[in-house]
């Protein structure tokens, strides 16, 4: 683990002041981990204001070839900002302005710092719309989006983060700030060093600076749920929604382990709905939510459940997962755009459901009942870390024809080592998020864990897939990248980050098998 | 000029087979220019037929320092294919089969040498939809679609061609066969080789399989055009179309020059309509419009019009152009989605336009109706090339609020050079298409041209733009990336060009100044 002298704490105490620079050990700790549960602390964070503050601070730690770790919030699911050899963590979180949105011009621009949540909500004050929405939005910063290619809930539709990214300010290890891109919607002019940096999990450069494009806000958005009896009658039937004109925004998946999970959770934890309504401001609540659905790995000791509210849709759903002989799968589909053909897509779309065996299908005539709607998908994640002693959450991403068949697979998997998983994800972009729910004998037998993990990422690749749909590969599916990616093709990618980096001090240990 | 001596000719005919090396030299000068008008004649021209060919071809070029030049069909408007230093044309139409279109996956999977036009119908044949669509979709290919990033006719809506690529294969100059991305909808695995292998121009590597995604086909189009009495007028209603939802496919303006020169070559040349009426089938006719607008400077001598069929509103339009004192700015809008929100957006828009100071707004009530809208916007380039004796064509873009600055800047330009400027492009992009229209006086003054190219660059980039909105810099403006790009940044560029192609060989003389 790479350590800090006293002479160089001392002089990133005089770049970013000394209330900048956290020696701590409490401290550390805050910045050892993120979703993975991977733990590694830094020798020290350093947490500069100001692009000319972060140019500082890498040239010197190039010069001494100290390893630097940029970071947002910290809720990254592949080990992405984890200081693995120690050394500095680069907290960007400071660096948190929305500079400008530019209506007019239909861009923004703002610090790596941003938190996702925040934006989104600023740019659609204004009647302005970004769509990138992984289930961290109200956590999540722009900066980590950037490196990880953040992609979420409306990407069937609106695609990903780079998608969306016009023109970075990039401080480079030696401390150089370039410019990439320009503040127009379209530009061809060199190559695309924009998107190299999208997604290159900062092992390049810290981004100090980020323009957007923007696009108008739809008029209406009109949701649906459905049960289904079987995993399978939910994706064929989800595929059939995603194949078709008008594109929905969304298109949602739980299996039977995630839509029984999430029943047992209600049971105990109560619903955001019962919460919503026991006085609280409806904003705060929602943010507490989507804190539960991120960070709270198990429900609270000694809360009793609230008095529940009049059933909504999501309650009428639950209880026909429950009304067979097994519960069941959970399929979730989401239109925006015009009034009219927003109303009949959802009509159409219910119709479908219905035709392909739904059990029940619900649609939300109103923002209440759709964040109830919503409240199924994203209680997923509270609700299995509520069941199991840790969660290991893989994130591949496949050929829609192949989800069956990886369903099937994963279910071999389950059974051969004896591990439970749950699987959701963004079935209209082929997306699955393969959680194994691990007790304490499983966790404590890494080699079956690993086994299993490394099972799962291959039968992504067999079927055609990818090792990350939308986390990235981090420290967390590293060894893991040659499954992937050629011996000739990860040469190249390691030649160009000794163009950005000849030192190797960004976020070591990333990406690349060690 | 780089020749090649007969025992490398041999080699390549042994490699491609004899009848696919041109050396005659009225063959190689259909190889020595592109839509620029710029001429430089390969010493071969070699044309492959599969990724092996091609591979060998570039290892023997690359242990022989030989430049390789490839191209499609050789209609960039920058230079991008001109083997500006002999060497060898790579021409790659040849390798020109669609693999694969698969409607379940919504991806495809074509050889670069498709035509772009023949793989949209063949998309739309089975109800899929490829939205890039640059104006020479009937000639260009999909693998110099990915060399220059092109955009076209319905980016504002749906973005350009590197927000389709999934995944290609490339042929290093070593003769290495390397493979970017996957086929899945999402893919964060390593860096976004994918993205910089689009809009690289041919200076890192031949592609030789691309995968794009495919979207559903919109169910209803609805297109309304304009005439207005100024440019600024039409720009100011253009801007607050594309400034609200719903978010318009396509937001087209034409200048007042544009507009003359049009009506004065329907004039001599007749309409499309006239010729589509005479007789022969509809899709040849269609084929043969996009061809003479794309390739045929001016009219054919001795071509009678033909009789004009009743007015469509194109005819309308067009009228109404030349009923003030001065012929006026066009402005066209192209709404895609459900039937009954198309037609209310495009009421409203009509609405809009009219209460903006329209003098005449014609929506199009069906396929034919739209075409003949499009066909004042299509008939902008064979007009203009009808009017001069040579056309330069820069392809600026620039915040959408700088526009009417811009405007006012290249009619001081034009004035104080002494060359027309007609404008046209696409304005809910900010991107416009700077055509100077030379005599014989001024294409002799070649000072007194660059310097008007020079000034024209220059505005956009004062303004907060770009050289190149979707051309590419490729040899034309390789002299002026510098006005963009800063020293490192170039720097940079050059690193990761030598990463792939550390000789030098693909497509020299290409993006960088020399």
């Amino acid at each position: 683990m790479v350590t800090l002298d006293s002479e160089y704490l001392a002089l990133l105490c005089r770049i970013v002041g000394t209330e900048n620079v956290l020696t701590d050990p409490a401290q550390l700790a805050c910045y050892a981990y993120d979703a993975t549960g991977v733990k590694s602390r830094p020798a020290a964070v350093v947490r500069p204001t100001t692009t000319d503050q972060t140019a500082a601070v890498l040239r010197s730690a190039n010069e001494r070839r100290i390893p630097v770790y940029p970071r947002g919030t910290g809720t990254g699911m592949s080990g992405g900002s984890i200081p693995s050899q120690g050394g500095i963590a680069l907290d960007m979180s400071r660096m948190n302005r929305i500079i400008r949105i530019d209506k007019a011009n239909a861009v923004a621009e703002v610090e790596p710092g941003v938190v996702l949540g925040d934006f989104q909500r600023a740019v659609e004050a204004e009647g302005l719309f970004y769509p990138p929405d992984p289930a961290s939005a109200d956590f999540c910063t722009m900066g980590g989006n950037i490196a990880e290619c953040a992609g979420g809930l409306r990407c069937v539709k609106y695609g990903v983060t780079r998608d969306y990214v016009l023109a970075l300010e990039v401080v480079l290890p030696s401390g150089e700030v370039i410019n990439t891109g320009r503040q127009t919607h379209k530009c061809v002019t060199g190559y695309d060093l924009t998107r190299l940096f999208v997604g290159s999990e900062g092992t390049l450069g810290v981004v100090t600076r980020i323009v957007v494009k923007l696009i108008p806000l739809p008029k209406q958005i009109g949701t649906i749920a459905a049960i289904f009896g079987t995993d399978g009658e939910a994706i064929v039937a989800a595929l059939e929604i995603a194949g078709a004109a008008p594109l929905p925004r969304a298109v949602e998946f739980m299996d039977s382990q995630c839509v029984e999970a999430v029943i047992k959770h209600r049971a105990t934890a109560g619903s955001p709905r019962s919460r919503r309504s026991s006085g609280k401001k409806k904003g705060d609540e929602s943010t507490h939510w989507r804190t539960l659905v991120s960070h709270h790995p198990t429900p609270r000791p000694g809360v009793a459940p609230a008095p529940q509210p009049p059933a909504g849709p999501c309650d009428e759903l639950l209880r026909a997962a429950q009304s067979g002989s097994r519960t069941c799968a959970f399929v979730l589909v989401e239109y925006d755009g015009g009034r009219v053909d927003v109303e009949e897509a959802v009509a159409d779309a219910k119709a479908l459901l219905e035709n392909r065996g739904a059990r029940l299908a619900r649609t939300a005539d109103d923002a209440a009942a759709r964040e109830d709607l919503w409240d199924i998908r994203r209680a997923i994640a509270p609700s299995l870390y509520a069941c199991c002693a840790h969660k290991i959450g893989e994130d591949i991403c496949v050929p829609r024809t192949a989800l069956q068949t990886v369903l099937v697979q994963l279910r071999g998997i389950e059974a051969e080592c004896e591990i439970p998983v749950a699987v959701f994800g963004h079935v209209g972009d082929g997306n699955l998020h393969v959680n194994m729910l691990l007790d304490a004998t499983a966790r404590a037998d890494t080699a079956r864990v690993d086994r299993a993990t490394r099972r799962v990422l291959e039968t992504s690749i067999l079927n055609g897939g990818t090792l990350s749909g939308e986390h990235g590969i981090g420290l967390a599916k590293a060894a893991c990248i040659p499954l992937e990616v050629r011996p000739r093709e990860l040469e190249i990618m390691r030649s160009i980050k000794s163009v950005f980096d000849p030192n190797g001090i960004m976020n070591p240990g990333k990406v690349f098998p060690g």
